[in-house]
Order: structure tokens, then sequence, then C-alpha cells
């Protein structure tokens, strides 16, 4: 009934557990079959009426790279605003290796792919982009495999990301990631955990059974932790 | 540099290519321990600002099964009202397994979780629920290599299913999946394309280099594949 072997098995919760959120990089370039790989991962994901809603725009010059990355800057520095005595640690944070990583990829959301009837996105509407999330996730464990380290970067305007790529308006830019090879490998645990920034939450405070349960109370702020 | 094996390579695009949207399960239980990997392999996912958004309600008894698929029938009815042409085909579907699966898995987004400030939630704000998509396919991939089923219902009125569930109102339920094993194992292809009802895109289609390449045509469609 099991298909796959113990190590088969093994290997794919080695994936889920040793993946990373990486933000500084090798300038070493991921070889195109690494690369298309990563991209036919992707495709593989499900998809909400068989949809396949997304678009890769793969990004490896500098130029374009810098716009980017200069939408980022000011991304940052408006959320920096935000903050009060956070402020310093979360000027320290490295949080996007948009210009060191040899390759970006902006993953994105076609609302028209396969409408008007999308099976299934009906009264979820969002589910579209539902769908591309899990290809990011494809992407991001196959990377994971391979050796080759991803980034999520947030800190963007997406409609200003669309005009540097010329994505067209109806299509929505899900996830900009930052690709390469990690420097100095994969960290042991998460990088905002390593940093400080906040604790994993025990798994059993976020589990409910049979309904809801009130009296969990997940917590991953290093206040509630250290005090 | 590459710390993964070609076998435990292999296995992680194995679970990718072979994992299946699955609607027909056997009544076996999944037994706890695997329900147990399974959820925690979600809770690994990446989140934004490590905020670990996610909270999974776990559903086994019929009654409360029966709750949600009397929300997913009347979903399914007010769906195929949208549909003329394909209305025949659509009713023949089958497009959720709620009650026949042993175990229904609810997995919501919590937008107060680390709030107010979430690092990373500040120019894209659903990026809360992007994460909680991303613990989705988690639990997808390692229920692959587990050998079960994981089917995600669409067609449900969200509210309704937070009714049902006790879940607070200012959780959103994101994705509501049947668990299980598949009735006749898991099938070579895509269910919806098995049944004639869209085609997997060429990904050569979807890959734009530099920038969006107007002159790509993705098209899934069924028509257009075989006209």
């Amino acid at each position: 009934m099991v298909d796959f072997t113990r190590e088969e098995r093994e290997a794919v919760y080695r994936a889920i557990y040793a993946r990373r959120d990486i933000r500084r990089f090798r300038p070493d370039p991921v070889p195109d079959d690494v690369v298309e790989r990563l991209i036919d991962a992707a495709h593989h994901a499900p998809s909400v009426g068989f949809s396949q809603p997304w678009d890769i725009v793969v990004v490896d010059d500098e130029e374009t790279k810098l716009e980017i990355k200069d939408i980022a800057s000011r991304a940052i520095a408006a959320a920096q605003q935000g903050y009060t005595e956070r402020k310093e640690d979360f000027g320290k944070l490295k949080l996007e290796g948009i210009e060191e990583s040899p390759l970006n990829v902006c993953i994105t959301c076609d609302p028209t792919r396969g409408a008007p009837h999308v099976l299934g996105r009906n009264t979820m509407r969002e589910m579209d982009v539902y769908s591309t999330c899990l290809a990011v996730q494809n992407l991001w464990l196959a990377a994971r495999a391979e050796g080759v380290g991803v980034g999520w970067v947030s800190f963007l305007y997406p409609h200003e990301v669309r005009e540097v790529l010329d994505i067209p308006h109806h299509v929505q830019p899900v996830a900009y990631l930052c690709i390469g090879y990690p420097e100095g490998g994969f960290p042991e645990e998460p990088v905002l955990q390593q940093e400080g920034w906040r604790e994993r939450i025990d798994v059993e405070e976020l589990v409910h059974y049979g309904g809801w349960d009130p009296a969990k109370e997940p917590d991953g702020s290093v206040e509630a932790a250290s005090d």
C-alpha cells in the first residue's frame, strides 16, 4: 500500500525539515538543467480545476535585478517606520538577496487561465492564488533536494514588480524568489529564529480536535519565550 | 555542496510528480503516528516573519463530516448552475470525499498571530494566507510519501465551515482537506485530466525569460487540445 520505501519517505521529510528561507547566496550560477527541474516541479503542483494559473518569469540580468532591489529597499524602509522597540533589531536583519542571488524568479497568478468556469473557484475565489502558492512550495522543496537555496521577498510593491517585468495588468505577481547556492550552507534553524526574532511554536498548540479549542494559546514571540 | 544523494533527490521529485488530488478513499483509518507526521510537516512550512499563522482542525466524527458535506453539496449545486455546455460533464465529476475519507483537516490562517508587526507582511498583506498554503503543500507531499491521499475541497462556503468547526471570526478557513488511503491507489494522471476536463499545459508556454513574453499562449482547455 505504501509505495515509498522508508528511505524515500525520509528523504521527503528531510527536504521539508531542512528547507530554509535563504538570504545569503554565493554568486555561482544554478545550472540550466537544475533550473528546468525546479520550474517543472512548480508546474506539477495541484491547481483548482487543473487550471495551472501560474507563469514563471525568470530574471538573471543585473539591470532588472537592481530595479527590483530598489523597490525592495523602499518597501523595507517603509516597513521600518512601523517599528518602535524593535526598530534597531529590524535594521540588522538581512531581508533579501535579490542582487547576490544568481537567479530571481517571479511566480504569478493569471485569473483568466481556464476562465470563465474554473472548476472549484466558485465560493472560494482565491483558490487560483492558493494554487500558485502550492507551486512555490513544490519549487522550494525541489530546490532543497538540489542543494539550492530559495528566499521569498515580500518587501515589494507588487504593482511596481509588474511594471518592471512587463507583466500584464490582470496577472498578479504572487511570489518573488531569490535562487542560488546558499553562502555557508543551509542554517540548522530558520534565520529569524537564529536571530532571536521569533521562536517555533509548539505544534500541539496549533492542533484542534473535533472543532476549535479556545484553550490553545500559540505564541512564538521571543518575549513570551524568555519571560 | 549538494547534500542529498541522487536517490534522496529522486524521492522528493517522485513525491512531487506522483502526488494527486484524491476524491475516492478507503475507509480504513490513517494511523495516529502518520497523522502526527503530516501535521508536523505542515508546521515546518516557511511563513512570513516566521509567524506560523496556521491552525489545524482535525475532524473524524461522522456528524461533523455530514454537516460539512451538506455545505459542499449546496456549493456544488450552486456551481453547476453556472455551466451550460459542460453541465452534464460537471454533474459526473466526483468533487469531494468528505464522508468517505476517514479524516478531514481544516487548515486556517490567523492574521493576529505575531501581529501587529509581522515581518514582511507590509506591502503584501496576503502573505499570511500564502504561508498557510505552503503548509498545505508540505502536508500533501508528506502524505504522498506515506501512501496517504489528500483532496482539497473548495466547493464550500468558508463562513459556514467556520461556524460548524467553532473557528473564531477573525480566523480564516483556507484549506479543507479530505485525508485517507486512496481507493484503487494513486491515479497515473490528475483526475481532471483522466476525465477529459482539462489537459496539462506545456511548461514551456509558462516560462518567460527576462520579462513577460506576450507570445506565450498557455492553454489547457480540452477544446484546444482536440481541435
